[in-house]
């Protein structure tokens, strides 16, 4: 028997990309469906890209409305789903989406978000390496995030640049060839990432024909996540990251390009086996040949983080260039990942590793 | 009496643009364009957005049709420039907007180019900080490239994505307070920097929607010209420099993203002091207000190179964010602006501060 | 000595392009800019790529503000100028780019905009025919609107798809070889004719690599205009119009498309010629030669409607695809073409026939 | 058992999404993949986005390497499939997207392709309603092309606009409500349709930000296609249609604005009816409520055929837009749900009705 679903936030961008997958995922059926100012609409009129589900109408994002569904997302501006969240008596599964369940740090909480902070859930990242938990991952392969969730009730679905950042740095951490000190990211996004609320800065005219820089100079709501993660993947110290991310014309993906400093003394050959070695058995994050780099084109729909590595020996650098759809892998398609483990379906279920290009 | 002008290879992007500018130049009289495969066609079947225009006709490229003018700019892919321009004999002011003439290193030419190398030309940046040349404004403001420009009869236009970074990184390397070593620079740029040849990989289908990196780990051809003009302003020793270049889904403009470590114990007003004396007083060259960071739509058709500061202490980095048209500021507005000077025209004749926007 | 001008409503897209086409014309100088909610507020802040206006702040839009310029350009939302623009007592011309003043019908009013009906003012389409009127223009040519705006004190800028269609067709319509009857016109539009209100359907995410259609099915708000044109034109009876805009991911253009009947027994020659012949004195709208069509890249920020003829004999329809800048020849340099003719400068004074490209 | 697949043309745009479709298919196994300049090279270096197919090197495009495949896909130029097909002695089905086989008037091949002509396979829409066959669907519904390619071996998969344009005008064609004189279509067309092939003017600066008409005048190579599938639906003479194609900037996607006379004195709602009843039982092909009309965003990816329909009784006119992915059900979507017809598959076996939005 299929597990109940329900999607909060259905309207949105991030509530788009779930029901999309979700609707052609045989182990999950969506039968609830909620929105804010559109409840009481049929889903189409929000989506209308979802042609299978045009029988489905909002409802009111309501505790009472969610409650008793096996699984329930939540795609919610953050600051949302925490009280809804602590409400709910009879869900098996949570996740969330947003933001609100994701920094283990109550004073990072304050710092770059503030308002209620709401404990951590388990970090939906499933290849992110975990270091320096005793008896885990005791073999030839490091320990990763997926055997935190195995089993688990509440999930934190990462940030999109966070989780992509993360799991470009994570193998050099975790393997000592970089320094966690002075790493450098600069990422090309696109708006969706940003939601559906209508602003000014982020109409199409604004957008097209230009990149145009946000959060510049250490202020983007990421930078603790990226740091926590890092932190957890054996980082002897919090990593210093200066972060920029910029906006660029296409309505999904991020490039994100990471820079750090190499360990003095490490061989090229180490470097690159750090990244290889991570990924080589992963679904999703593939390290590309070198020399290959990836576009944001050759992840569209689907769940895969693709990455090319580069060394710079001139710069003593290495250099992650890192590719992912934000609202699937960076979203609703870690969401749904992290879901299959946790419920113990098969990962793999109802994700792809293939992109809708050109 | 205006000066007579000649434009080879008046078919391609840069070419296009530098008619664009000359056509509205007082001061300049368009007299010859010339092409390769397009020789004998009406320029406006090449360059159809150039209706001022359209009474020329594409001549060859060869050294009889280009002497002979006051002003010759050349517009040619890099390499076809060096042998023609040592056959003009009356020419008062050549231009080149290739490489040929940028690098002042034979190794340098060598190892990112190949091929015969041709002495360096005046370098076409009129706002760049030249330091240590004794005598050369003694004042109170630095010394600038422009005075080297003044009554030069050579000019190397700089390549748009090196301009852009020595731009933004010179007024602190000239001020001492960022270290030269371990700059790190992604630029989000647009194809026709790439020029008007088809390639498989600059195809629409191939950009639109996606982002794409390139020249990744320091194969990029504008790294030494960085670090010619740095060491210009001042870097005591040759900058290291982390180099990534993304093509993003717009025809025209760079976003430079560059950041430098500031040198310990300098304070954030004395970093932000560094690049708001610099520009003070450029007519192009500007520092936006703190918290302001600059688009590149702001730039469109505009000789103006825009920049954002930020100074993020908790990665002990400064961020400059730069915006540039790569045809304008990049490459045909420094040519014409670098040409008034040296022959003695009001610097900004012909070119606007004022971008096409949205 | 420059006349005096004020631009209300100077925050928004049209208000931006009649300020960046303002700032560089040698009669005017910009005394005065208005803004709603960002009155107060500097100028830059709204219009970022307008850097030479830096000194100028946002007023109140009111009519004390207003009273006493020579010129008063109005870019403010339909329905927002007439009350205001009754109100000024010292104004020597006032243009509104607004709907408010370009319907002779009060019918039409009512039926597609509704409200407060104002009385029509000049029509800001210099280069349309005019026809039946006895007397002028008696000569060779067709009589043109010019004749009207020579010393006209208010004048209605057009809507950007009603111009361009209307100087598509009228040419056919003044020379008999086209029937005013169901003809039929698809546009591809960028969004900043929509203006700068933040609205979801506008969202870059909504519209980058996509095409939307909107208005399908006769209600757009231009059809009335169009026809009143034509009529003007020379129509015997109110022509019937198929239009349909379709948003496309550009930010400024329009491509029109535009297909009549051609009246039975026309040769091809002289389809032809009723086009070439229309426009072939003026400055600002060209006939390409036979076979070639215009793109809209190539009026980016020129004042410019290009369009090709082709005559589909099998359809027994001639097709005419007509390029502008919706904010500037669509707007905004009508705007300003009207006013230098009302005010005796000559015409193209401060608008170019160079688009910027690629 | 799976039916063994070669896909000829692998490298291109449509052998992409033929791979992309197939790759998730149950029915069927891609055993060979083939390239021409490419052969030899993995598969991966053309379709970086396919990593499921990773393993696959693409051979050289022969008989001797094609026969024997239970299925061949060809997605090769035009000109090319006639000749290879030909050899094949072994295939069960073979499914040409190219135009070799489209046409069944030689004198429309001559006049529009020119070349040697090639017999015309079953045309592969299956939703096109078929008239005039006498016993051929009998019943309530009319007959349609999935009645002819029940059984096929030979299939012609469609040109994405033919397709496009035909399924939006063959209800009315077939319900006797519209004229099938004087039809007029213009498309938003994105330019993965030209396919991948390095021409300058189909490079990503000389499209983005643009609108570019080609085609114009009744010269496109769809139009005979159309006018064939329209006078199968019933149409007493063969339709004129004036036809204009504009390329806009969105690598996937076709938006069709079809317009039509209605017969004079049928009802709106008559009008209204022959669509929705025409396509009431497709899965694929989808009639949206009055008042809603399609964006392309909502079929990327999807094997869908959106369309609006409006009536426009001041102009006499029915307009449809109808709105397609050109790879997806334009092309290899069309290509695939023919073949699962043919080889009696359920016919929307791999197949989404969900698109890929925003």
């Amino acid at each position: 028997m299929k597990y109940s679903v329900a999607v909060a936030g259905a309207s949105g961008y991030a509530g788009g990309e779930l029901l999309r997958l979700l609707a052609d995922h045989p182990e999950f059926e969506i039968r609830t469906v909620t929105g804010h100012s559109n409840a009481g609409k049929p889903l189409i009129a929000s989506q209308p890209h979802l042609r299978s589900l045009a029988h489905l109408t909002l409802q009111e994002t309501t505790p009472e409305v969610l409650d008793g569904h096996d699984v329930v997302f939540f795609a919610l501006p953050h600051g949302a789903s925490g009280a809804l969240t602590a409400q709910l008596t009879n869900v098996r599964l949570a996740v969330d989406c947003g933001a609100d369940h994701r920094l283990t740090s109550e004073a990072d909480w304050a710092a770059f978000y503030g308002g209620d902070y709401n404990e951590a859930w388990t970090y939906g990242v499933p290849e992110l390496i975990v270091a320096g938990e005793p008896g885990v991952g005791g073999g030839q392969s490091p320990a990763r995030q997926r055997e935190a969730l195995a089993g688990a009730t509440r999930i934190a679905a990462p940030g999109c640049n966070a989780s992509t950042v993360a799991l470009s740095l994570a193998p050099g951490i975790a393997a000592g060839v970089i320094e966690p000190a002075d790493i450098v990211t600069v990422l090309a996004v696109g708006p969706s990432g940003a939601g559906k609320a209508a602003h000014t800065h982020l109409l199409g005219a604004e957008l097209m024909g230009t990149a145009n820089p946000y959060a510049v100079g250490g202020t983007h709501r990421h930078i603790p996540e990226i740091q926590q993660a890092l932190r957890g993947a054996g980082a002897p110290e919090t990593p210093t990251l200066s972060f920029t991310p910029v906006l660029v014309p296409m309505s999904r993906g991020i490039l994100a390009t990471s820079t750090a400093r190499i360990v003095p003394g490490t061989s090229a050959a180490d470097v690159r086996a750090a990244w290889e070695n991570a990924y080589a058995d992963e679904t999703f994050v593939h390290v590309l040949p070198e020399g290959v780099f990836p576009r944001t084109a050759d992840t569209v729909g689907a769940n895969t983080c693709l990455m090319g590595v580069a060394i710079d020996e001139a710069a003593g650098r290495v250099v992650i260039v890192a590719a992912v759809d934000n609202l699937a892998k960076g979203t609703a398609g870690a969401a749904i990942q992290s879901a299959n483990i946790a419920l113990g379906i098969p990962e793999a279920t109802g994700l792809s590793v293939n992109g809708v290009a050109p």
